[in-house]
């Protein structure tokens, strides 16, 4: 197990009732507060209706910015910036999921600085204060809403880069499985696959001495899989959306990381597949995470048939380790395709013709990942393998 | 899954070198804190003289308070409170295991009240405020370095009574695995109890879809056996110190119990032992789980079986479900015997003749514990369990 340092003081308010009770956990001195959200789904279920009686009702004065898409963009950000500046806000809350918080931390850290807050996404330069924030999370899969970073989308350059802070961690997260019951189909599964990732970038390590946290990576793994299927066959299950949100939280509060390597190259060449085609997240990942899987699992013939074994629970005496990792990979191409998650590059319409671009803007002449260093070269067979 | 809420900002400091930083996680206007331990332990080993060079170096100014006990004494909180009023402590540095970082949050608590702290604890009432307190880790059982609670024993009136506050959540914890590799066997092994004990008061519940936490839990205690038989064969294996001390951090963090009902009724029961006899917590425990186990399991033997099957890999497909309940506690106790701890009275020379007295202080006309409500008869049909 390696050193760690671990802070995270999100307070977490689940259930049925928790909208009702955010304003309980506002910092005490909060005057204006940002209402920072995506489009008209939170009008649509009454949500942000809910939302703003509350605040009127504790006099608590709002700056609104609604239009967060998928991969927040940094227009948006600047645009939030500005409008808290000259408005004093000291406060922001973000109502929507992922793409929505992560838009929000980036304008609480570009509000506390001069500099223009790209420079600080591209330099990875240390923020030193950001405005607090909170979450009303109706999208359980990036667990931005006590994770301690956030990733912007730059429209120009066509790059996606991200910051991490325990400055960026929210003040409080609220969690009501019912504000998800009607999340489409794609968000509820592209989230899901969000959601595993974040176990399986942690979980996939060289680390040794990791027995605690491989056992909990491998237990969230296998309940969002099992209530995954239960999501196939009944979306409007609360009981299966109340793992998946409370298992997405979990999945990136890092807890399941402490003490290990973690890897992230997956995430790193799904970002280059958004910034180039605007694919969702979640599905970027759902495509990569197979093919990198079979360019890695040599690297650690036992860690894959451990996952294998752990998380789908292949038992077969007859195979070698080599056969049950592979078995483990196939098993969780099956799962992607039972829940009807893409696992090619073409079932999203996405070309061939851009690997190299995608792996120079990955890569450059360095590495990415750590279970097993990544260069360019090797994104583009990983590229290959997602054909 | 039940509305929670929950909030744990202690930062984990982990690792070999953990114990030199610990001062860049003190608030930055302390002035003067209590160095609050036990005995010469910390002395013997070299710790105390590396925590005081460093908080010379830094000068910060010290008030030094030692003796605690096993079981924490009132008298000595009380004492604590005297000098951190006198003196102008602002902050609380328990260096040792769960008595001392219990008797460290009894003094937070009471220097910042007018009133006497046992009438908080008797009366069990909300506190407003508390000093910050930080700790070093020396025993790794109680999970106090990163809970809510503390359990001070009224040596006058026998009573051993807890308090429970997220302002008593330590500002910083510093997990040396290293600190731990010289504890007494005794120590070690009292403290491996307590750790599983905390899994299993969250553990054993009647609350419906709980996958995720059910899960957790379990890998929680797996881990926590192996790595005791590990300990077992090599007192010096730093791996498995490791996972016990963050596992024992893990075990009361809260995490565990999330969106849960929990029990708590072996504590209470535990309590009234050490009261009397002053047998050390971990020990209580590892007599009365089992005989808890024997007397409660019919409540909800599918919970029990699963604990038999996911804990400690029980199959047997000709057993019926409460044969494979009965065959987990077995195994269990095997534990206990394995680890070379008590799990009968008689062996702690705890004599038969107070069980009445203990169920009354215990559970009075009232009962004790959730998964099975536990009245003063239950108690003491319990207490004959561990004949």
């Amino acid at each position: 197990m390696n050193s760690f340092y671990y802070y995270n003081p999100t307070k977490l308010v689940f259930g049925t009732d928790a909208v009702s009770k955010f304003t309980e956990y506002l910092p005490k001195d909060v005057n204006k507060l940002l209402l920072h959200y995506g489009g008209g789904s939170i009008k649509r279920s009454g949500l942000y209706d809910e939302i703003m009686n509350i605040l009127k009702e504790k006099d608590i004065e709002v700056v609104e910015l609604s239009g967060v898409t998928p991969n927040p963009k940094l227009s948006l950000v600047r645009e939030g910036i500005k409008i808290c500046k000259e408005e004093n806000v000291d406060f922001i809350l973000a109502v929507g999921g992922g793409s929505v918080i992560d838009s929000s931390k980036a304008i609480a850290a570009g509000v506390c600085t001069e500099d223009d807050i790209w420079d600080l996404f591209i330099e990875g330069r240390e923020i030193s204060d950001a405005l607090p924030i909170g979450v009303i999370l109706t999208i359980p899969a990036s667990g931005s809403e006590s994770s301690d970073a956030t990733i912007i989308s730059n429209e120009e350059t066509k790059e996606k880069r991200g910051l991490e802070n325990d400055l960026l961690r929210p003040e409080f997260a609220i969690l009501n499985p019912e504000l998800t019951l009607s999340l489409p189909e794609r968000q509820t599964f592209a989230g899901i696959v969000d959601i595993l990732s974040h176990v399986m970038e942690r979980y996939f390590t060289n680390t040794k001495d990791v027995e605690l946290t491989d056992d909990l990576c491998e237990a969230t793994m296998r309940t969002v899989i099992s209530n995954g299927y239960k999501l196939v066959k009944d979306p409007k299950d609360y009981g299966a959306r109340a793992e998946i949100m409370l298992s997405g939280t979990m999945a990136h509060s890092g807890i399941l990381g402490l003490g290990r390597q973690e890897d992230w190259a997956s995430h790193r060449i799904g970002h280059e597949i958004t910034a180039l085609y605007g694919t969702t997240h979640g599905v970027t990942l759902s495509i990569i995470l197979p093919a990198w899987m079979k360019y890695v699992y040599k690297t650690n013939i036992d860690r894959f048939a451990r996952f294998a074994k752990k998380v789908f629970g292949i038992e077969d005496s007859s195979k070698t380790q080599e056969e049950i990792a592979l078995l483990g990979i196939e098993r969780f191409e099956s799962f992607l395709k039972d829940i009807n998650m893409p696992c090619r590059l073409e079932e999203e319409g996405i070309p061939y013709d851009k690997f190299q671009l995608m792996a120079e803007k990955c890569a450059g002449t360095g590495t990415v990942g750590r279970f097993m260093k990544i260069n360019k070269d090797a994104v583009i067979e990983i590229l290959e393998l997602a054909k």
